[in-house]
């Protein structure tokens, strides 16, 4: 559905709710895909959001509902009784979604909400979910998967896959495993459907598989998936049980979500906001980078003012001051990004740690001497004094080596200390760059005009 | 396959390869999934991959050839014969990874490679695709999908399966057509397995489907496919004929290659590039932004170098020039990329522009009076002129209102005329910031200290 598509269901159905026409509403969402839906109740205000979810029924409410954001999801359920959260919307959900859902309410509601659930097998499983660290694969998996035993015949396992295929939107793969309940490998439902019916199961299913442990990190659960186009992954226990499957349609918001943190890292923001959020939410993301720019500006400014008598007899030094942090911010951003976005990628590379820093002093050589060169012409064209001339360019080659040295190594240690990279890229690099770079500059500018 | 598995692997073959020991090659590459071999043909010398590459049996070497990335693909490629690649590989791949592979090679080799195709059919389903623009819906779609009649039984349909499902290694869907090739809807597998075989195909198949057409943006496709959880999608033409579908797998690389595309811009780097990569090529891909960086510095010391007899009163101005040149770079970074963040999650927002720019006012008011707030405490217990401490306070108040409402504006501006946003983040905003601060900096501070 195209965005004017759903300004104009939302309009219409503004009109609706003043009328309290609810026929009309129910028939104007009854074709819609229920993340058409979601969209519609984000965009309108929780009361009236409130009227249109309840005229939903019951399978279409609990599918809407897994659609729609945290934030405007949690208004929503804070508003109903906890036995109608479990009876008319957690019970038709999967394990994943319902975990998920349980997972972002407070404790007490979460706890309420378990106990009105009717079916204790589907509140088992949940439990189970929810004792899952959010970002492993424990915590985006799901319960429900087809099972078939490997001695059955494809017959069987048909008539099986009738019997389970009710609660399993999408089945993708059979999983087949042995009496007790190892995982052996998967059946494809399309050599379900080119065998005879007589086939044993054991000659014909996949024992070449993929799987991954409940504690694998949902990165990893994404990369693996990712490497060999796999549409679902199983999840196994220490001996081989299998737990869940994950599906690609999760794999592809952990991607999302990995790449939309590490933008936020290096364009200095914390947390997921959206221009449409909260001025306080939009404050709040922005205020702790920016307080290290302050605190990085006051130390350099503490830096320049123990430089006031050589500024006094020398103005012409503070000219270059701007383009000389600038750089080295530059330098250090994209030096430190090309490593967390190599890590990030998971693309392997055989090439040594020590072998990245040398090829990376070697492009910094390249380009400090070109950017020197550039701003020496510059200077010597335009500037009245040789001796600005010469600090400038041998203060920002200095500075660009520096730079791009510190940017590399930092994301790399923190890599190691198993500390994200990320937090080596944006105002964290670009303020430390800036200082050292002031103080280089500084340190050659005084001793070229000898003012020392 | 682990990274140190992988590691491993590489050693050992490159023994073998000394030894010439063929044999012992293929038997440790035989249980190897594609993905792992391409990897470990990517660690190897050129003359060492060739060797073992052409130890791989066709239909194993068309898999890993898919798998190679594109510049060391390139260089394989070139060492073999047209009608090698053409029958011994790309014959044997799906229509979308043969035409990636043909369209990543010179215009002469491709058509040579073309010409070799002893498939007609094949080479015409290449060339089909070869026409579409690389990032729309035709350019990642491939021709392989099983089709069935919508007046068919699901008893005709198993058997046309087993006859089409040869060239189709996941089927996902099948698709039901009419008769002059339109698309009707389309059927799971599971579906087909649960029906018994007399039932008729028009009773049970969705018609209730998602497509897009060849020339759909890959983007929009992403978000489509993602917003639905789809894990396939038709791609129709004009009159709703089925030409091809896409799946989630070539939907996942569309949100990688999209996330590392605005990550690139923000951190100011050009292009895709790895730090195992060439100095040369990291060189070229850092080049521009710095070059604008330098161009801004530049500007900046002319604003400066204007204010000469200024500064030379109160070298004192000088002190805190870093400090709001970086506090309007990270400002302005900071909201150019919430704004580019929100346009590409393709999250709909039903704001108007003109209260996404109050609210930005209000969160640079926010933002601008609490740290103005913070230097002037600093200052004033740690400064000896008020005047200063006023000039500087006053100053970033402005800088960083002015500094966000350009950092969100001219991403919208850029949207609406359909260039990328993204072009707004980094090194651009950075540096067009730090002048527009300098600029208010000296102004504000020239007045304060009557030195106008």
């Amino acid at each position: 559905m195209s965005f004017d598509a759903t300004r104009n269901y939302v309009e219409e159905i503004r009109n609706l709710i003043e009328e309290k026409n609810e026929q009309e509403i129910i028939s104007m969402l009854q074709d819609l895909h229920p993340a058409d839906i979601a969209e519609i109740l984000a965009a309108l205000a929780l009361d009236e959001a409130m009227f249109v979810y309840l005229l939903l029924d019951a399978e279409m409410a609990s599918e809407v509902l897994v659609e729609i954001p945290e934030d405007e999801r949690n208004k929503l359920l804070n508003v109903l009784s906890p036995d109608v959260i479990a009876r008319q919307y957690i019970e038709f959900m999967d394990s994943d979604d319902a975990a998920d859902i349980l997972g972002s309410l407070d404790e007490d509601v979460k706890i309420s909400v378990l106990k009105e659930i009717e079916d204790k097998e589907i509140a088992g499983d949940i439990v189970d979910l929810l004792e899952y660290d959010e970002e492993t694969a424990g915590g985006i998996m799901a319960k429900e998967l087809v099972t078939v035993n490997e001695n059955w015949t494809v017959g069987t396992c048909l008539k099986e896959i009738s019997r389970q295929a009710e609660n399993v939107d999408d089945i993708y793969y059979v999983y087949v495993i042995d009496d007790i309940g190892k995982l052996k490998g998967v059946l494809s439902l399309k050599k379900l459907i080119l065998n005879n019916t007589n086939t044993k199961i054991s000659n014909i299913y996949n024992p070449d598989i993929h799987t991954v442990n409940a504690d694998t990190p949902q990165e990893e659960v994404a990369r693996m998936m990712e490497k060999y186009d796999l549409v679902a992954i199983p999840v196994v226990d220490e001996i081989g049980r299998l737990k869940g499957r994950i599906t690609f349609d999760d794999v592809i918001d952990v991607i999302r979500e990995e790449a939309e943190r590490d933008y936020q890292m290096v364009s200095g923001i914390v947390g997921d906001v959206e221009p449409g959020d909260k001025v306080w939410s939009l404050t709040r993301a922005r205020f702790p980078w920016l307080l290290i720019g302050l605190t990085g500006g006051i130390l350099g400014a503490r830096v320049i003012g123990a430089n006031e008598e050589a500024l006094k007899l020398v103005p012409a030094m503070a000219f270059f001051i701007p383009l000389i942090a600038a750089m080295a911010g530059n330098v250090g951003v994209q030096s430190s990004s090309i490593v967390v976005q190599s890590i990030a990628s998971g693309v392997r590379d055989f090439e040594s740690t020590g072998r990245k820093l040398i090829k990376e002093f070697a492009v910094a050589l390249v380009i400090g001497l070109a950017f020197a060169t550039l701003i020496f012409c510059y200077n010597f064209f335009f500037s009245s004094s040789m001796e600005l001339t010469w600090a400038v360019s041998i203060s920002l080659f200095v500075v660009i080596i520096f730079a791009s040295l510190f940017g590399t190594v930092i994301p790399l240690v923190l890599n190691k200390l198993k500390i994200d990279p990320a937090l080596a890229t944006g105002p964290f690099i670009t303020t430390m760059n800036d200082i050292l770079g002031l103080t280089i500059y500084l340190l050659v500018s005084k001793a070229f005009f000898n003012v020392l």
